[in-house]
């Protein structure tokens, strides 16, 4: 599987359009030991010719641009055959609405995260100019789906969604019942390769299954999103906490990385959707440090890996 | 007035994500004659401290990044005190579902607009996260709206909206009703200066009273979405005439370049909302050789000017 990362933060950006933290204002800077990132979604091929966006983010155009390999080979023409949503926050999904121009679009998604999305939203008429302009083909936990070229033949992935502890997107909590299906990681195998990737961006606690999986894959992205749970309270940034968004914190005796940094045999350990706020992100602090000791990367923009 | 252009492109932006044309492709090659070019919007200011964006594009993170005066001057803090929509098509509002994080939001559209928006939009949940977060403001055609700093006080600017023939957004078009309202251009004035902004991003006919309106500004932005009415048809993009799309094409005898280049008396005339197909984006073009014999400009991303 080739593997490139569009967008490493989470909702808002790094930096974020209304935030002058000191990571923020670092970043403004252009210091040394800060990188400016896009919001979270990462492009995956067999092929290198048909590419899939897990997640679409609102920033996708210039992620496309970023990346040659997506760029259109015909006047009419785009190489990214689908993409498949992970949850129906708006950073992982208002991309969508940006993929319009007459351009036919396969969604892989669960019936939740689909429904969330299409419900009551004039918005996504956009991507129904023509009959069959947008295609939504379901995730279900726990079986495996193959990703399709344009064309419809088989791309030589699949794909399996597993639930993952998590929330309604914020918009849609006072309207929606929540579900298993809600929020997902995906396992992702290439046809002929014994090595599997898995995709949690979003994990809101430990849950021993999500782990069962996580310790079979060659490589996996897990939630980045906070270093600690009072992140945002401490820095008077709001009163939630970590917990509260569905963000299981990275550090401390309970965070994350005390359990990625057991999983000694996953090649590779990468977080991602990685908040503004968090210390990780200046690479002089004592978490990152933490972080690399622990044999456990940080995603940026522009980082490729291949299985 | 102090006023920045962030983005100047049409929807979809330059190079389009799906668009391989000859302009698109010698974007991405790094053409000397040709510049990338993010969605329309432009920054407003009387006094360089609050701003008002025209228009929320996609792209307005990235906007708001690449200009330092809209960067915030605190941990939580904004210097955009409001948001003008000049049309509900996607390309001018689904920014705003960007402007979130918990940060109030002033929004000045015609109620067609605003309604065109909010109704049927679960997503826009994300702008009511609390009491007040966003506030539409009505302008009415006609009658002038003062533009509002943060806390309330006039910033010193005001703004009319003023009719221009449009149409329904694209995703609307089954499911409201047409109205004057659907599309204007802004009369911009600052208290106490005779220098006047016209700003019509979308105009899809002649119209007298238009003119009536440009001819007393000191600069004007204009309707530069397509070169000739046939555009898309010839390089076989779409089947459909730029005034089916409600955007008057700038060249030909009919074209809007033959009025905005009999108006001398308008120091700056500028297209803007310029299509990816459009020749003009090729400064070697006889088209963009033509606009400039005409006194009139190109607008790009950075494009500065003040009245």
């Amino acid at each position: 599987v080739k593997i490139r990362v569009l967008g490493s933060a989470a909702g808002g950006g790094f930096p974020q359009w209304n935030c002058g933290c000191a990571n923020c204002s670092a970043a403004r800077a252009g210091s040394a030991n800060v990188r400016a990132r896009t919001q979270e979604s990462v492009a995956i091929s067999a092929d290198g010719d048909s590419w899939f966006l897990l997640n679409a983010s609102p920033e996708v155009r210039a992620q496309i641009e970023s990346f040659p390999p997506l760029h259109p080979r015909a006047t009419r023409h785009s190489p990214i055959a689908g993409v498949v949503l992970t949850n129906g926050d708006l950073d992982h999904c208002l991309g969508l609405l940006c993929l319009r121009e007459w351009q036919p679009l396969r969604v892989y998604a669960t019936a939740a995260v689909r429904d969330g999305f299409m419900d009551d939203n004039a918005l996504a008429r956009t991507l129904q100019r023509f009959d069959g302009q947008l295609h939504w083909l379901p995730l279900v936990l726990g079986q495996a789906t193959p990703l399709l070229r344009a064309d419809g033949s088989a791309s030589g992935l699949t794909l399996e969604a597993v639930a993952a502890p998590g929330k309604l997107p914020l918009h849609l909590e006072a309207s929606r019942a929540e579900s298993a299906e809600d929020n997902i990681g995906l396992w992702v195998r290439q046809e002929g390769s014994p090595h599997a990737l898995a995709y949690f961006p979003g994990v809101g606690a430990y849950r021993p299954y999500v782990f069962a999986v996580l310790e079979r894959a060659a490589a996996c992205f897990f939630d980045g999103t906070f270093w600690s749970s009072d992140e945002l309270i401490r820095l008077e940034l709001g009163g939630k906490r970590a917990e509260d968004m569905a963000h299981w914190p990275v550090g401390g005796a309970d965070g994350s990385l005390q359990r990625l940094g057991g999983l000694a045999q996953v090649a590779r350990r990468i977080l991602i959707h990685v908040n503004n706020t968090n210390p990780l992100l200046r690479e002089d602090s004592p978490e990152h440090t933490a972080l690399r000791a622990a044999g456990v990367e940080l995603a940026y923009d522009g980082l490729e890996l291949e299985l």
